[in-house]
């Protein structure tokens, strides 16, 4: 789920995530990047919001950043989203 | 799903919206606004990408904000994503 700063987004409940980002802050990092692709988008936004407003008030959005990546799937390549939302304290 | 400049997603297709992004800007806009909330964020990722990528390759995201709104629901209020897109051309 997270690599040095970053911490990817997957199905698992937001709280799970909202909490690699606090334990990345409190670990001494100052600008924590969530990563998400397709669906996982939205939840992404939300880590970030429950991350701003109820644990870390001190914390802000500096950029959010959306693309493309072409991905190999069953039914041949196909394009999904993905969004980058780097936070800093 | 349509006021003047802005394209509110929701949960038709995503050229339902792209459509109406590139009908705002061929009438005339120079910046629309897409907003989403909750599950639709990720689907106003993909009508952005997807305007930028194949429809209008001289547009570009000049901006993202995402924020928390209160919203009444049978449960008692709670908390929910949002998301705008702004984009130029």
């Amino acid at each position: 789920m997270t690599e040095d700063n970053v911490v990817y987004i997957g199905n698992k409940p937001v709280m799970n995530y909202v909490l690699a980002v606090v334990t990345q802050f409190n670990s001494g990092a100052s600008e924590v990047t969530i990563k998400a692709r397709g669906r996982a988008i939205s939840r992404a936004v939300d880590v970030a919001e429950v991350t701003k407003n109820r644990f870390m008030m001190d914390s802000k959005v500096k950029d959010i950043k959306i693309a493309t990546e072409r991905i190999a799937s069953e039914r041949g390549e196909s394009n999904i989203s993905t969004m980058e939302i780097v936070m800093i304290k």
